[in-house]
């Protein structure tokens, strides 16, 4: 990360262990798509099929592999092994991650009881409760409400606007983004004469290493012990985690998908987008579930799932294919029937 | 809600008018699930099949009724008719609701017009506008902003980063989770020839008594007249009510439902989790619709509804049930087509 | 927009070409629904079905053409060619937007190289990064955070509690409503020995004038380029547009709809509610998809789609048909079998 721009192809090329092809003495500045490559930029080539837009880009410094290579004299080429994870580390020093302030902001409120590590910054009109303990290099960025006795681990960053409601343990290397609300009451009443009475939720909501939390999430508390999310999990934008959800590490939950409580999600399980997943549904390791599917049973690990309710892809597929055939069904039962002079029932 | 913890087990027997076995000397400080029941806590022991685990519990004291009791001398039990609601009182005493501020946080900007009453309190960095009115008891946590003219009743919990926009009015004992949008514009749009103008949207939004609004909600004025949310109604996370929606009392909308605008919910409806319910549909008194479920068509009093369109939940079973069966009635057409010298159409 | 209410109905006729029939006296200060239509209000009567409730209105002016008029001596009609666009001209005067602020609120927090143009406002708590540029006649409501280097144009309205991630570009004319989140990270990662690591999301996002985004919203920014939002188009809450999608003008994008990343809409493309598109996929000019609809394929111009997978809404309105349809498909089958003396399979 203590990567420096400008620098020469050659020199790119020297850092990464790779080879240059053409000329070294080209700056790079900038990194860019293959389709908008100009002068200073470093592209990404990665597959073949390309090869006649590669021939563009006279001005651009394009990284691939060896065997991707095009020859051509106008053109400058660095080749490595890994070509889209240097792309990566090359594009990371863009970042448009935002400082919005320099140790504590002037505006910000700070308990005098938080234990803030040096290293650690808080942003512009951030709200920092009591107790709160906020680990080395972590960034709380501007608007953030952070309860009382939340704790929080080392080089996280917690975006504009994030709510961490009293109680919320959050790791290491967590990304939080904005508007998402962490630590909320679960969902849950008990029936009286006079209607519905709220069930206290006094649990916590424990977030682990390397989490990351996309915006206008919602992850709400336990009702008893702690709603978790497991290790390097990654979660995308308004997704919802109801109340005692106990989720595995290394999963992956897209956009709009909603969990109410007391579901489990193994290690690596993959849901798409807007996936609903019922009460107390267990989820096996490394189980998939396409987008929009939905269940309200337990799935089984390392399958692929559709639909709702949710079954497995092949079956969904095969029924869905069959569903469209319907009308063809309906006419060629009339047409035995008829030839059998029965009528319809 | 005046129960002070640490107490005895005894003295919790006398309080709750139920009977005492085992150590009535035993303390308890805390609440748990039985399965982290530990020394000082208060564990809730509902179901005979747990009875293996409560063996364990020589620590915890166990509150139960007189049936489920288990002859054991190293347990120590509190009998009582009704032990969820004791239960829920008890944990009430541990709830994480953040105080946030002390009446009128100095960094809070409240305009000189705004008349909140003895006994309500404004969170830091909170903008409450002009002639707003907060009750008795209302408590608006940090960073909320609260329009011009809204009016609060008493004995709100508004949490933080909660938006009420302009004229909003909130009855009593109301309780709105961090992130929640009430009162913002319609969608409706007039076509023009220089694309869609907006319609304005003067209505407003009126909340009754006791109603429950989970965390990153949209809750839309109306175009004219006001959206009603009706007394006791409970909201989950990431629900959407369009505008001059009326919905009734004791309705549970759970998370990441959707209604679309002039929506009416009788009283009594509960909705799954990401519903979603078309422009002007009519939900009867006491119906159900099942997650995912959605309908652009009325739907009749004291029914379960599921699936999209939504249809009576058995029929909707049932066709799932067929549905699978596709490939199978498939092979079976063909069947009989061939033993009838027919080819297929 | 200089409407001065209250104003007679005289006034109202003349100011727009209308013709009055009644009491020219009568005075309009509001606007209501039909049915809740007092003294002093402006009512607007579309339809004949009405015409009964009209008799009852005496107190109120109704909007209307000259053929719904209703020839009674009690009531007075303004009418008007376009009615519809009329009443929506006056109801503007009763909008609710917020001041919130004059020029920039003291209590904000605004970058010194940030560009304010004069006539623009900034609301308390809002935070303006560095280099940031805002239009005449913008303004930025309490509560906002806009990142550096954001661009806003003229005439915006920027709603409490909108995040502006680093960069992003705002047209002129656009409304963002409360609780958006514009220009967060797309959801994009490479698999590594440790985990998935985070592909830096260095793009931007462009939104064109007259662009209207509702509240709890999130668009994030490119991974490269732009994610860029088209003219017009119009966009209702809690709506999830992913990475690098391209919409184009003059869409409409109903509450809790979500695009995977990389989505293109060409223009006039409408989607109800709940709508899920994956990655890449294209829908053509003017497409329409129905309310919890969903695909992962491209889909054509000028067609209307629904169901998931999205087929064309004949096709899936009668495959519902028949799909209800199947318990009877499975017995008229089986008395076929039984007549043909075959067991099933």
């Amino acid at each position: 990360m203590d990567l420096q721009l400008p620098m020469t192809a050659a020199a790119l090329a020297e850092r990464f262990n790779g080879r240059l092809v053409g000329d070294g003495l080209r700056e790079v500045s900038g990194v860019s798509a293959l389709e908008d490559a100009g002068p200073g930029d470093l592209a990404f080539y990665q597959q073949k099929r390309f090869s006649e837009k590669v021939r563009d880009l006279r001005h651009a410094v394009l990284l691939t592999t060896e065997e991707l290579v095009v020859p051509n004299d106008a053109l400058t080429f660095v080749l490595v092994q890994n070509p889209q994870r240097i792309f990566t580390e090359v594009a990371e020093t863009f970042n448009w991650y935002p400082d919005g302030c320099e140790n504590v902001d002037p505006t910000a409120k700070v308990d005098p009881t938080a234990q803030i590590a040096a290293g650690a910054s808080v942003g512009a009109f951030s709200y920092i409760g009591e107790r709160v303990s906020i680990g080395a290099g972590t960034r709380i960025l501007p608007h953030c409400y952070v309860g009382a006795d939340v704790s929080i681990g080392e080089n996280c960053i917690i975006f504009p606007r994030v709510v961490l409601n009293p109680r919320v343990t959050i790791g290491n290397r967590v990304r939080i983004f904005s508007g998402t609300v962490i630590g909320s009451d679960g969902f849950g009443f008990l029936p009286t004469e006079k209607g519905l009475q709220a069930v206290p939720q006094i649990g916590t909501v424990e977030i682990a290493d390397e989490v990351r939390i996309g915006a206008n999430c919602t992850i709400d508390r336990a009702t008893l012990g702690a709603t978790r999310i497991g290790y390097g999990t990654k979660i995308d934008n308004l997704v919802h985690v109801g109340h005692n959800c106990q989720i595995g590490s290394h999963c992956i939950l897209c956009a709009g998908t909603g969990l109410a409580g007391s579901v489990v999600l193994e290690d690596q399980v993959v849901l798409g987008g807007q996936v609903g997943l019922g009460d107390h549904v267990r989820v096996g390791k490394g189980a998939q579930i396409g987008s929009q599917g939905g269940t309200t049973t337990n799935l089984k690990a390392n399958q692929t799932y559709w639909g709702t309710p949710a079954i497995p892809v092949k079956e969904s597929l095969s029924t869905f294919r069959l569903m469209k055939k319907l009308p063809e069904i309906w006419r060629r039962l009339a047409r035995l029937e008829s030839r059998l002079g029965e009528e319809t029932s």
